[in-house]
């Protein structure tokens, strides 16, 4: 399987639609291609019009629910990542995921809850996957999200759209 | 008007005066140009000495002052990346926005928030403003601020200025 | 003394050992090199197996002891970064340091916290230790750790080794 194709049966498995637009909640751009790298918006678990994990993790919503929360996010950022490159096989390295997690007080598993989407990311990218990683504890997030997720990424330029400012 | 001449309008709207030397509170630079980008540190609302909008959006603080408190912190930060690329007309693409909105538990209007500042960069740099953005709600801020924000910004090169290091 | 010694003696001072592997808390990569700028991921301050300053800051931790956090985060983030840059030598500027604490509620103090990172970096690096920076207030952080911290630098490439993306 390409990884277009991977990231198709990740975005079935979490039940999101590729065949719809993303929805975006605010007044700025979902992805952004500049200078050989991607850089794509905080993602939280929306599908269709509706965030379909919310609440604070290690309370309402067990360390389960808010992993499957993080892939979601995951493969929203992987369609907007792909979007930005034309085909996710443009990617060659993933660089950074940051991982915000709106918890409880006394929840620290929050590598854990970010795991499931390193995990997912690299089922899609393979070895392109890899990526630094900054997983920390929040108070809240937009429309109540149980987590947050954002991306860069390093993608081959095409000889004939070298960016101008490098 | 030129870029310069409206972000000089904006700051005048929050009541900024930018015949004063930016105000930095800790050890570190303010802005840092290099290859192509400038990056800004995170910014407070604050005008001169004082923090002016502190506390919890969603608390003391309605979602009116928490906007306008991300304004300030939208100029400051334009002021800084004017500094850094010496005019916002070498500003190619504004690239990445991160904005920290100090709340209470229940507060999840973090990227209405956000828009205020959103809004701002796009009506002082038009197209060139466009960005992505991460919007989380957290614990604390410096000086118990309610906005915190920070920028990556892609410049224009100057031929003779050519960064050593790309 | 170089640069790396200057780390070397930094390690000694904070009771970090060199000659052990840094031990990681998830899957992803510690740091990564990519077209002359190196990403290290989060670092919490773990000495061994163990991470030594745990709890928020302004309540059972004090502010001089979320400081030692901050120095011990930002000896790990050095040391990362100088496995990805082979040697510190080769740093042309730090860029990046973003410092996230676990706090109690109305605990201010986070660029008091964030300058003791900020001023251990330029003690080792110098001139090129300059950096941007944002510092939060979180409200968890993986294992319960005080202080989290990342950094983004500026390296210079090998001739033999340009990146093929830029």
């Amino acid at each position: 399987m390409t990884r277009d194709q991977q990231l198709a049966q990740q975005a079935r498995l979490v039940g999101l639609d590729l065949t719809e637009t993303l929805k975006i909640g605010g007044r700025y751009s979902p992805v952004l291609r500049h200078g050989g790298q991607v850089h794509v918006s905080g993602q939280v678990p929306r599908i269709g019009d509706r965030v379909v994990v919310t609440g604070r993790a290690g309370g309402a919503v067990s360390l389960a629910q808010a992993q499957q929360a993080a892939r979601i996010c995951a493969v929203r950022a992987l369609v907007l990542l792909q979007q930005g490159a034309h085909t996710l096989d443009a990617v060659s390295t993933l660089l950074r995921m940051n991982v915000f997690v709106q918890c409880e007080a006394s929840f620290t598993q929050l590598s854990e809850v970010a795991d499931a989407a390193s995990d997912l990311v690299v089922a899609v990218l393979g070895d392109a996957g890899r990526h630094v990683r900054t997983s920390i504890g929040v108070y809240q997030l937009p429309k109540d999200a149980t987590v947050e997720l954002d991306l860069l990424a390093a993608v081959a330029q095409a000889p004939s759209a070298v960016d101008s400012s490098i």
